[in-house]
C-alpha cells in the first residue's frame, strides 16, 4: 500500500478510536472516514485490533526519532520537549485519553501495551549511548526514568490541565539526573 | 445532609462519570443510581458541574490525607503508595480516565482542575513540614515534584499497562530527590 494512504488510514484510525473509544471503533468507519474500501482494509489487517495497533505505532501522528544530542541530559530535555508537541495537539490528547481508559478492555490493553513498548525500544537507544559515553549511572532504571519525565507532562497538561511553566523539560530532566531539584542549571 | 446518604450520591456520581463520560452524566442519572431523588439533589447542588466537583473533592473514595512520616522521604513514599493504591482500584482508573479526556469539555476540564488543585493544597502540607525541618532544598519545585512522581504511577498502570516492580515508590521518590537513580537506598 502506498505510504500515503496507509498514514490516511491510520490518522482516520485514531481519529475514530479518540472519538468514539474503542467499542465505538469499526473496520467499516475507518472505512468510510478514510475513503479506503474495507475489503482493501481487510487484505491488509486481519482485525480491528491489528489496525488499531499498527495506527498507534506506525502513525506519523505520533512518531518518534529517539533524539541524539551528544549528552544524556541533552536527549532528555529534547525527549520531553517532543512529549509536550505531542500532547498540546488535541488530536493525540485524546488518543492518549482513549488509551488511559483501556483497563476494562482487554483488546484495547494489549493494543496499548504494544505502543508504549514499541515506544521504549526506541527509547532504549538514548539510553544505550549513554551508557557507552559513561554517561549514565550504574543500577539507572531507563523505564523509571522515562516514566517520571512522560508522566509529569500528562500529569500537568491532561490531568492538572495547568501550564508547564518555563524550562519544564530542563527543570524536570534536572531533577531526575539528581541535579537541582527544580531550579535551572546551565547545560 | 447526612454523610452516609452523601458518600452515596457522590460514589453514585463518580461510578456514571467514569461509565458515561462527563457527557452522558446527568443529575437525573444520579438520582436513578442513588435512590436520592432529583429535587433534593438540586436542593444541595445546583448543577451537574456543582455535584460533579464535590464528588471529586469529598469522596472517600478518593480521600487524601496527607502522610507525616517525619521526613520528606519518608512523606512522598507514602504519598506515591498512597496514589498506587488509588489507581489499583478500577472505579478509580476509570474516574481518572474519564478526567484525562476533559481538555474537549471546559466544564469538566474546570472541574478536573479544581479536583488537582484540592490536592496540591493538601499536599502542601508536607512540603511546609520539610521545609520547616531544612529537609526541602531551596529553590525546590514542590509541584513538579508531585507531578514527575505521581505521573510515573499513571504512566506504568494506566498506559503501560506494565507492573511498577519491587520498591517502585521508594526508587521513584529516591530518583527525583537526587539519590541513586533508580537503585533502592536504605531507608
Amino acid at each position: 500500500m502506498a505510504p500515503r494512504a496507509q498514514e490516511r488510514i491510520f490518522e482516520a484510525t485514531l481519529r475514530l478510536l479518540a472519538e468514539h473509544g474503542y467499542d465505538g471503533l469499526t473496520v467499516e468507519g475507518v472505512a468510510k472516514e478514510s475513503g479506503v474500501n474495507k475489503t482493501t482494509l481487510y487484505r491488509w489487517w486481519s482485525s480491528k485490533a491489528a489496525l488499531a495497533r499498527d495506527a498507534l505505532v506506525h502513525s506519523e501522528l505520533l512518531a518518534l526519532d529517539p533524539p541524539d544530542t551528544g549528552s544524556l541530559r541533552g536527549d532528555l530535555i529534547a525527549l520531553v520537549e517532543h512529549v509536550i508537541g505531542l500532547l498540546t495537539l488535541p488530536s493525540v490528547r485524546a488518543v492518549v485519553a482513549a488509551m488511559a481508559g483501556a483497563a476494562g478492555n482487554g483488546e484495547l490493553a494489549e493494543t496499548a501495551k504494544a505502543f508504549f513498548a514499541d515506544r521504549f525500544d526506541r527509547e532504549q537507544a538514548i539510553f544505550e549511548r549513554a551508557r557507552e559515553r559513561g554517561d549514565l549511572p550504574p543500577g539507572a532504571d531507563p523505564m523509571l526514568v522515562v516514566d517520571l519525565l512522560a508522566g509529569a507532562v500528562w500529569t500537568r497538561l491532561l490531568l492538572r490541565q495547568e501550564p508547564l511553566g518555563d524550562a519544564f523539560a530542563a527543570r524536570a530532566v534536572d531533577l531526575v539526573l539528581g541535579g537541582s531539584p527544580g531550579s535551572p542549571r546551565p547545560a
